[in-house]
């Protein structure tokens, strides 16, 4: 095996996120595939993107893969909904470096799911406005209800630490969800980073005949498939390595990190803005 | 009267905030000096402020207050309370313009308000962690028992255009405000722009013998005062200008913003990056 065949192996995977969410994503690869190395990037100084324009998404999607790029990633992932639903199309004309996003995987679940061929979806208001997991669904089944919800508080209720039996929890869930149970629903797609962290919560409100799908542990499946099919899954013997970096506050990153993660976070580094927002 | 007299009477008062809770502070000033001519700043590409460091929101200070100086306002409003409470000393010392903040004249309300000595604030995160209102409240009788509450989902809850009988709502401000009721405390003062718009809700919450201090409307009675000791009131008899600048999609903030200003937004402009972030 040549050098170069073994350096691209064992080059990361790099995972970037609009503030902590992809730490959902992140801990999904680390369980799927544990000999992989991770560079984390969430663009914390900027988060969220859920409520902002496509063209500011576009620019500061491309400003955090040209930050990871830096650390000559063998793949990159694309961990936010937001930026997978609004600006895949634009990074993928604008860079080589192989992408995975979070929406065609949970997309493609979600159609494996349904039985009754009626899917809801849960997400930010820009990932909501996009269509981009209607589109992604209607290309697999033309013959799929869909029912899309921007749930925008759900994303400051996890952060704040409410658990599945806060009564805020429960009365918002309640409220957004309702149309869904009322159309007959069976399949909800998470699509959103931070959702996962209330998965218990949803299968109540949502009970026990609907599939919640996590396009978290979806997008992992699906980076260890184009891993193995490319002949680039890392060989190295040792444990892996991770480094997370923030463009602002490790402090807050690490304290609510650690539950988005399910682990102590080390290796977390905080950037100066001409470290990123100047990157080349 | 001299023309530089007059010149520096009829400039614009400039208002900036992290995003569009700042109209509630804007709608304040319109209603108190109907004769000044008003240029808003949203940050709307960056907000929120309140999740952020304390060094990360003092270099966005320095660069909102930079984009507003170029329309050579007679004084600048920081709306903004997560940056009244953490960067008005870095900007005092950075700027030479007028500048006054929200913090202080809420703090003096709260201080006239409270009979039984004992007074609660909410806001965001930093605005609480900062201990600003704290600090003002002390310095001006520290005899004063205070209960600082962060409230973060009052942000997203009131941005989403849930009103005050809406059940979530109800439910957050039940947890978040046990405190302050079981201390009893008799003035509550609402420690970020959004929040005005859920004073009915916090009302009812905190029954009739609280008293709910409005910084917005405190900082507009402080504006007055501060021009007319100046000398320096507006005394163009024509109806005043007002314009409006966000670093992100103006179509958010025209139809949320309307709710927080009270009427249309007309003479909204996007600004480009460029114009902004490298603002001399």
């Amino acid at each position: 095996m040549s050098d170069s065949k073994t350096n691209g192996r064992n080059r990361p995977v790099a995972v970037f996120d609009s503030g902590l969410g992809g730490l959902t994503v992140t801990r999904a690869l680390a369980s799927l595939l544990p000999r992989e190395n991770i560079i984390y990037f969430g663009d914390t100084a900027r988060v969220p993107y859920g409520t902002k324009s496509e063209r500011t998404i576009r620019r500061y999607a491309v400003e955090d893969v040209n930050f990871v790029l830096r650390f000559e990633p063998k793949l990159i992932v694309v961990a936010c909904n937001t930026v997978s639903a609004i600006a895949m199309d634009h990074l993928r004309q604008t860079f080589r470096v192989p992408l995975i996003g979070v929406v065609e995987p949970g997309a493609r679940a979600a159609v494996s799911a349904t039985r009754r061929k009626r899917v809801g979806i849960i997400g930010t208001e820009a990932t909501i406005a996009s269509g981009a997991y209607q589109r992604a669904i209607r290309d697999l089944d033309s013959g799929i209800e869909i029912l899309a919800l921007s749930t925008p508080l759900l994303v400051p209720i996890t952060e704040e630490g409410r658990d599945c039996n806060d009564v805020v929890v429960k009365a918002a869930l309640k409220g957004y969800l309702a149309p869904l149970k009322d159309a007959g629903g069976d399949a909800l797609v998470l699509g959103c980073t931070h959702y996962p962290l209330l998965k218990d919560a949803l299968k109540n409100e949502m009970g026990d005949d609907v599939t919640v799908v996590d396009s978290a542990e979806e997008t992992a499946t699906e980076v260890r498939r184009f891993l193995d099919e490319k002949d680039m899954l890392c060989e190295t013997p040792s444990f892996p390595q991770y480094r997370f970096f923030v463009s602002d506050s490790s402090q807050r990153f690490l304290s609510i990190g650690r539950r988005f993660f399910g682990a102590d976070l080390v290796n977390v580094r905080e950037i100066s803005p001409d470290e990123f927002f100047f990157a080349k």
